[in-house]
């Protein structure tokens, strides 16, 4: 079995919106054993649309379309669905019962009628309600293809997958398993690492794949493998790993880890270390990074953001003079910020970041993109420098808080 | 002119990897007035591409391929573009002088040779040469298409298209302009929004496209226009958005603002207000979102993030007693963090939020998705609280601190 995604909306061809539920739709059929082979962004316009099916059902089994659902003119996606399975919109009497009971859930009661639309399904469709919006959706089931209607709001799309979809996908077909890897490599660049692991690389099964994923700095070597056989497919990604042990072993950050802050709250949780953090050109984003992780309070303590560099010295002690002989973009402000949040947070490791994000230089004049950082625990400190005037303002961010997670866990696992 | 772009990566199709890419470069031709028709988001197979180069070029005559540039072994994407344009690839000495200097300044001369494939490119195309990163641009000039295959990391995409591309295409072609409203309204859902404008919709000049952009509980009416004449198409979208004034001006907190955090600078500046922030279950992101504007640091002077309870009051001032009697996810801590964060900072406004993002409960056993949010001045507070269950944790982070800057600036619009 095999997906098309079809992604339906003017936004996303105009660069608006970012398409972020092909990449969750995609990794939700790829837990199941289902590869999608192709995504198709497509404008909001029937003719469109109707193609669109069209391409995808030749490429595959199922197909998801995402978008076009609501309840204003320009939407077209139901139209095209009508024409496309030669079919007819009627109105859904336990959709427009599951809308009611949202309308009265939100106290909006009165926009029901305005809304009746949304109740109007093919009449060949099973619908799978949504409960988190009122377009629900709508799945065609004809001629060995299975077709699904979804909405496009990603808050609505990612319950109706977990919940309804994939449940259903996997009663109805054998469940196939994805089994994979992911090992996290540094201090090598890809061509060498290529070179270094050419032959096991030519010599992996066939039932295996690799990509190399760069992330920062990082490269994540991943292994794929789909099967029946769960213990089987695990045996035999394990066997592989272990082969790069003696080629890459003193590269590598992590065995099977895959996001940098995964990583990092295994060691601190095993190790029992708690952290904080002291940001000023990241403005936060160390702190969302650590936070992203469900459970990171049992070692984020906490974060501060002394944007304003009267804050640095009121909050975190760095002294004035400091900052008036070398400006806030420093080695010497990134450790005494490490050192004051050490004392604020009560931690044994604490992370900061000063520099200019840009677009426009800071008021003393430092380079855009220039930015240091510190680590430090109770017995060790490290500073780094770091210059990317190539980033725009949000992507700099991301880049050095990616960074300096990663660092700290090369710092962590060097000194086991 | 129109353009198709091609993703190509298999990172994609299996969701470990966001597709921001396309977004990017649309945006970018978006701005010189070429619309994208199609993304085409394709496997790293050397058919798969030759198939949607040639898809592509029989839908646009702009097209753009990124990712498979790589030195490693899962790339074919040049492979593709010499069968496809049945061209071979021959060593450039530019380019293999261009990739000499960047690994000399990176200090990699050894793994020159390793890379010299890189410097291979089609023998008849034009090269834009990467200032970030290994692979090359090349762009292919035939049977009048553009046919453009760049890298597929965004640090080197977004330099190449901005610095190269577009000057390159604005001067081939005559400059076409696109001009862009966005009106923001809140507190109207978007079915009665639709038929509140639907008389001024229906009149709209068909020059002139709308379209409704749900985020969070703001919906952006955007409207485009496109032509040559810069002044008349300002002008027309002018005299059509000032008619939706009588119709839903009570509505609106924006009438050309793009992201919250651009609105609320705008207000923030002009009135002279300073700003900051305590977090607790967004874990630094409406720090990041407030500080994700350029010029953001005339206003935000910092942030705190007291993850762990104990920090609350060491660090805030929230009562222990408050905590143990109301919990720490309270209406009652909210307004404390926000008292503690004005103390703290000296601003004019502190916004609070505490909650359980998920996926398990917090130590005082409150639900999943309940969140409290405190807005604060001097001389006004008001507490919110919201219950988002369905919402994934890093959702929930990116809806709350929506909200909480939204509601803020309904607020400083509503006390004009």
């Amino acid at each position: 079995m095999k997906a098309v995604l079809i992604t339906i909306g003017d936004e996303i061809l105009s660069g608006d919106t970012v398409d972020t539920n092909s990449t969750f739709i995609a990794g939700q059929l790829k837990k199941i054993g289902i590869p999608v082979v192709q995504i198709l962004t497509v404008a909001d316009e029937t003719d469109i649309i109707r193609k669109a099916l069209q391409t995808a059902c030749s490429l595959a089994d199922l197909v998801f379309t995402t978008g076009g659902l609501g309840p204003t003119k320009d939407d077209r996606t139901k139209t095209a669905f009508a024409q496309f399975f030669n079919d007819e919109l009627a109105l859904d009497e336990t959709t427009f019962q599951h809308l009611k009971n949202l309308f009265i859930k939100r106290k909006r009661e009165h926009l029901l009628e305005l809304n009746r639309p949304q109740a109007m399904v093919l009449s060949r469709a099973r619908v799978f309600q949504n409960e988190n919006g009122t377009a629900p959706c709508m799945m065609m089931d004809e001629q060995g293809k299975l077709v699904f209607c979804l909405p496009g709001v990603p808050y609505e799309v990612k319950p109706l997958m977990t919940d309804k979809i994939i449940p259903f996908l996997t009663e109805r077909n054998s469940v196939n398993h994805l089994v994979t890897r992911s090992v996290s490599v540094v201090g090598i660049p890809e061509s060498l690492l290529s070179e270094q692991i050419e032959s096991w690389e030519l010599a992996l099964p066939p039932s295996i794949s690799l990509s190399y994923l760069p992330v920062g700095s990082r490269i994540k070597l991943r292994l794929n493998c789909s099967g029946s056989d769960l213990e089987a497919l695990s045996a035999q990604l394990d066997t592989e790993v272990k082969k790069l042990e003696p080629l890459i072993g003193d590269h590598v950050i992590s065995w099977n880890g895959n996001e940098i802050q995964e990583i990092l709250k295994e060691i601190l949780i095993t190790r029992q270390l708690t952290i904080s953090t002291a940001e000023s050109c990241t403005g936060g984003a160390v702190a969302r990074l650590l936070t992203s992780v469900p459970g990171s309070s049992a070692y984020f303590l906490g974060g501060i953001i002394p944007y304003d560099y009267r804050k640095k010295i009121e909050i975190l002690g760095v002294s004035a003079q400091t900052i008036s002989e070398k400006t806030t973009v420093s080695a010497e402000v990134a450790q005494e910020m490490t050192l004051g949040c050490l004392t604020l947070f009560g931690t044994d490791i604490a992370l900061s970041t000063t520099g200019v994000a840009g677009p426009s230089t800071d008021e003393f004049d430092n380079e855009v993109g220039t930015v240091y950082y510190s680590i430090r625990t109770k017995s060790f400190e490290k500073t780094q420098k770091l210059h990317l005037p190539h980033l725009h303002r949000n992507d700099f961010a991301q880049f050095v808080s990616q960074r300096v997670l990663q660092d700290l866990v090369e710092i962590l696992v060097n000194t086991k």
